[in-house]
């Protein structure tokens, strides 16, 4: 087994490998890749081997850095030919989450900087600036742990959908943070996690990495949050999130925009939890997102010993939603607690 | 093979039997039950062989006659206890549908007239009053589907939850009768069927009647409604229900409130479809109305191949929850189209 370092995404340089937690095999099993082809990384990437758009974000870049390091490429402008190439295909893996997009942008900016210099200093430089995003992201997550812990110091229980915890980054979580820096500071906060069907990641992640960290996790299914705020079970919403547009409408897993009206209703602060990279200001509203549509199949056998669907009945499958930003209390960053109207000011 | 008669819930009259199509198969298989033996209808309504509010009454109600017929009770009177037990007995099968208790009472008020009349008078009362019961659900359920399909003239598609289609009556359904009826009346509406986590009624029972039926039906996951309604992909919602408490709270599936309050938020009338009897005047408000707690084993593992919640996890199950009457458009009954005051007044 290869070692994460207690990690999602590591970056072993000594072997030049992308280090991964397959997280479709949890919780069942832990299994740790270690890559080193683009293809390898573009079907992790697509088949949500690795997710949460932190930890995509950052196995990008290692990626990227991985890729450079094995090539062959004699001459400047072919290595710089064959990096733009690996760039593009790994920025397409999937299309909704800005930090990957980001994350390949922060590469692509070190090789042009580089543009023309030798190719082993263009192969430092990429994987100096890799470790420092998967530096960054650590320090970033636990920032935003740190400031909301301080909102939630009330809280007896938070309810949260999808996984944005550790298994979504390095290490700390951007939703899941805030509830383990405040574990640190002696304040328990019990976590109900949505199933968040198709792909189960609350039921399968969020459950996981909270029982291992000996945090209460009640999971329900994605259609029990209105009894359970009715019930007055959480206090507080937390959830990440792949993309926020200039206004603060902001794109997650699929049905976060339910519990964010349901929060709005029952009066139940909602909090997005990201690390400022996550905010897009080319992207003016939640309208100009993408959201990428999956294979109908997720609904119909994928975690079923039978299928569960007429085959003759359709499906959809978006794997994102847009949130409007009036039904957000607040963005938890680690620049701090903001507003939309802050966003271009930091 | 039992011959049903194109029903969900049959009378066999000839060989004295209740017989059931095994929804729990679906869509599968195709099992049809026959039943005589009172542990046999107690576990075919609690693990939900027979599901939906008005075929739980009226499966009790056969059930009742059937268990009268098979009596070998040599006196009125110890018939009379025979009857009260097993009355009682089916009665607590399923505490938060009012059909079922209300078909129970309906039985008891036979039972009661004939006190002390031959046994045979009281069994072919009984007999009479559960076929007469049956016939009404299919003329209540008919008359639900032309008061709803006048509603929805210019609706393209419609979204309901659970499966309140004929698979939960006698025949036609309630939430799907208008779908049913406007296609007899040459207007054919689409259906958006939630998935209906745990148990799945919406993918596995309301596509598949659907589907039988010849109307176009898409299933989506229940976090995936906010974004139906979002992207206008419905302009009506339909559900069933279970009690109906007299200031309008009604209790339906679990998720219904959440479909509720998101149909709201997007300004689309949300209809609750039930026969009159699902009116419980007894009961006040929601607050009043006992919610079924089930198994968490549910969520857990029942249609996986391996669990996918670690087993330190823990679990709610609520199996349904409570609609604020603010919600609720309007109701439709075999009475008309109605609102919480006019209640008493029918």
């Amino acid at each position: 087994m290869y070692d994460l370092h207690g990690e999602t995404v590591h970056f072993d340089t000594e072997h030049n490998r992308l280090l991964l937690l397959d997280q479709t095999k949890l919780p069942n099993e832990t299994v740790v890749l270690s890559l080193n082809r683009l293809d390898e990384m573009v079907e992790a990437i697509s088949v949500l081997r690795v997710r949460g758009a932190p930890a995509i974000g950052v196995a990008a870049a290692i990626g990227l850095a991985v890729l450079s390091n094995e090539s062959t490429a004699q001459t400047p402008a072919a290595f710089q030919a064959e990096f733009r190439n690996n760039a593009a295909v790994l920025e397409k893996a999937r299309p909704t989450a800005v930090n990957l997009s980001w994350a390949v942008t922060e590469m692509c900016k070190v090789q042009k900087l580089y543009e023309g210099k030798p190719i082993s200093a263009q192969k430092a430089a990429l994987t100096a600036r890799a470790l420092e995003l998967h530096a960054e992201d650590i320090a970033v997550c636990r920032k935003i742990g740190e400031y909301g812990a301080a909102l939630l110091q009330n809280c007896d229980a938070v309810l949260t959908h999808c996984n944005a915890g550790r298994l979504a980054t390095v290490k700390y979580g951007t939703a899941l943070a805030p509830v383990y820096v405040a574990k640190e500071q002696g304040h328990t906060i019990k976590v109900f996690a949505d199933e968040t069907r198709p792909l189960l990641q609350g039921a399968r992640l969020t459950a996981y990495e909270l029982s291992a960290a000996g945090v209460e996790v009640t999971v329900l299914c994605d259609n029990m949050a209105s009894y359970a705020m009715q019930k007055g079970l959480v206090q507080a919403v937390l959830v990440g999130c792949d993309r926020v547009a200039h206004n603060g409408d902001t794109a997650n897993k699929i049905g976060t925009s339910g519990v964010a009206i349901l929060a709005k209703h029952y009066g139940i602060p909602f909090y997005v939890c990201a690390p400022f990279s996550t905010i897009d200001l080319r992207t003016p509203t939640g309208e100009e997102i993408p959201i990428e549509q999956r294979d109908g199949e997720e609904l119909r056998s994928l975690w079923y010993e039978s299928p569960k669907i007429p085959q003759n009945a359709k499906t959809i499958n978006p794997a994102f939603d847009v949130t409007d930003h009036s039904l957000i209390t607040a963005f938890i960053t680690e620049k701090g607690v903001l507003q939309p109207a802050d966003f271009s000011n930091l």
